[in-house]
């Protein structure tokens, strides 16, 4: 069982305990039923005991997945997007060499239209993405109050958590982070003395470099403590503490005025029921004549629910939209006009390469800091993301509009690449 | 009531015959409230008397718009989107200065959100936009088979008769539609050999383009008998009648199979209830793997049903859609992933404006090929259409997409710009 591709996946070599339980005709006929789904692909699926459906024929398997007991395998058949990460995670289901590889697999060989439709998939969304302001801050701090030490092991220096820009792809990560403000800044025209507002500004790297490079002052706003601590101290060592302002509020509460306004990687989290309320607060805060924004968010082709699984163990109330569901409940209602849509999707699946590489490195410090289940969780959370990105299952849209009756708007794009 | 801003209405400033009618308190009351859909602007609108409710301390007006009769005066308060065009085209109300600037100063002081909601708007125009195959021939005969004659004399030489692109601000309308034309050969990255499908292909510039200056082949469709004969004798002069062929027929009815679908200024004639089976049309011939397509439309920013008058006199049957509703009913169903958005709106009241110039100069020759009529709507209609897009009213959209399993796609836009 040993895989000389084996690279970002060490601790999950682990096979877990066999059990001691038979195995039937039963179980290897589902076991084949399983193996359908990657394909014709080398990935070897195999039962506690080893039996396998896998062809020899396809050669040497790249990577090989043991399922540990009966009750994984009847879970799999079950409810797949929910068991495969949950048995990982539990440890009943192993995998020699790369897991990504596996759920690259997976993605691909998903029936092009097996999804539900649009308008099932937006009832589940309803039903299972309503975000009151105080349920939204339980799920943020589900996942960003982990500690920012955490979060430092495996995120660049300025712990940028959303998708990078790689105008070259042998840029770093940092420079990456660092290209993806700047186009963001870009996209928005920032002038000198600009008054810029941001929902959901993380660990507050975007509003320091729009205050640093672009001569702006930001209201940002943060549900999470744990960042607003980190972006607060960041800001005044830098000497900005007077033109970034971190606000500890939920964006519902947002309140000023700005000429541009800014959201990167929150409207996951808002959820579908809550879209129009977020356009009103876009709408009431942005210059009634001149102003402009830009969203930043993952997006997809066809509206579906999130994976359970990612809404149970690691973004509790996300939902993933159509560019549709945003220009329709966001913008639409406020008669915001869209200038510009473009869809990162690769730039994100090389992001999250970066991510996982280092996090792999780090994966014993984040054993002893937290313990091998949120190890092994994490690792099959980052792998399914890059799968997802890497095989157009995600989307990463980035939408910049603005006022509809403002004509001062850049004539082209093409200063964007100058 | 000379005016020396008057540039593009030569023919309009002849006033309708007065009818005798005594001018009443209430006619004047009435007056007052058409006065306000110009706010505070200084524009003229006077009875056939000459009695106004313009207020003089605004200064000598711009433009000055007569309301011939009663009659008149009452359709306009009754429903002022349908009887201002026609009022103008029957000659019941006349304009002194440039018609351009009294229907820019409507949409300005148009109220933001005075509009129907969005599920009004997608009802009516559900219920006003059926075409069928037979309903669509008779409606594009109604525009498009006036004769290429009418056309040659306001639009460039190659018959564009879609938005350009200006990316330096002095092109020419010839220059600028040649830029337009290889951007979107640019943004579908066209590669020689590469087979191109057209929905909608006008008098065949575009197809002709592709084919010339990429080394394409295109099966081009269209159902307006006067463009394909124009288009189909321009490809034999050049000598591509083997790379380009054009298909009298329905984009219903399009066959074959295609590395890249392309569709310029066809989607605002197909109406939302066919959007689906646009979208089926485009699954059915697009390269399963690695196709990509453009689709450019004029869009609004709120579903709307397209103006009555429009609807009537120049358009039977358009509808002009938003980007969600495009991205919701036309590629949603078909799995297929949006790459790129562009807003060219600000190109498009350009180059109207360089139509409406040409149209001026050839008003005569216009008045004779047709009648007087016939020249006042296209004038009418020429003058709306460039408030429009200037006001930001309306919208111009370019789509670009690709099948969403494709990797295969430019990984940054900075080529479009080198």
């Amino acid at each position: 069982m040993r895989n000389e591709t084996f690279v970002l996946d060490r601790a999950s070599t682990s096979r877990p305990a066999a059990r001691g339980q038979t195995v039937s005709p039963l179980d290897r006929a589902l076991l084949k039923m399983i193996q359908g789904a990657v394909g014709s692909d080398p990935i070897r699926i195999q039962l506690w005991d080893g039996s396998t459906g896998y062809a020899s024929r396809a050669g040497a398997p790249a990577v090989t997945v043991t399922i540990g007991d009966r009750a994984t395998l009847l879970r799999l058949l079950w409810n797949p997007d929910f068991w495969f990460g949950e048995s990982f995670t539990r440890n009943r289901l192993s995998v020699a060499g790369d897991i990504g590889t596996v759920l690259e697999s997976i993605y691909r060989n998903y029936p092009e239209r097996g999804a539900l439709p649009g308008w099932l998939g937006r009832i589940r969304a309803a039903l299972t993405a309503s975000n009151s302001v105080v349920r939204a801050r339980h799920n943020i701090h589900h996942h960003y109050d982990i500690g920012n030490d955490f979060y430092h092991l495996w995120l660049d220096n300025a712990l940028v958590y959303t998708c990078a820009y790689f105008p070259s792809p042998s840029l770093s990560l940092e420079q990456a982070q660092d290209a993806k403000m700047d186009y963001v800044c870009r996209k928005l025209w920032l002038q000198p003395g600009d008054k810029v507002i941001e929902a959901g500004s993380g660990w507050g790297a975007l509003a320091i470099h729009m205050a640093m490079r672009y001569g702006v002052s930001v209201r940002a706003f943060n549900i999470s403590r744990a960042q607003i601590e980190f972006a607060r101290s960041r800001a005044a060592e830098l000497g900005l503490q007077h033109r970034v302002e971190f606000v500890e509020d939920d964006y519902r509460n947002v309140t000023g005025q700005c000429d541009a306004f800014v959201s990167v990687g929150m409207l996951e989290h808002v959820g579908l029921p809550h879209y129009h309320e977020f356009g009103e607060v876009i709408d009431r805060v942005l210059n009634p004549t001149s102003g402009r924004g830009l969203l930043h968010f993952i997006g997809r082709n066809r509206a579906l629910p999130l994976n359970a699984w990612i809404r149970k163990r690691i973004f509790p109330g996300a939902y993933v939209p159509t560019l549709g569901e945003v220009a329709d409940q966001v913008l639409e209602p406020w008669n915001l006009s869209i200038l510009d849509v473009e869809n990162l999707r690769l730039h994100y699946a090389k992001t999250i390469r970066h991510w996982r590489m280092r996090f792999d490195s780090a994966a014993e410090r984040v054993t002893k800091m937290c313990d091998e289940e949120f190890t092994r969780a994490w690792r099959f959370y980052l792998a399914g993301s890059e799968a997802a990105f890497a095989t157009g299952w995600m989307q990463l849209f980035q939408v910049t509009f603005a006022r509809s009756r403002t004509n001062q708007i850049p004539s082209t794009r093409g200063a964007l690449y100058q």
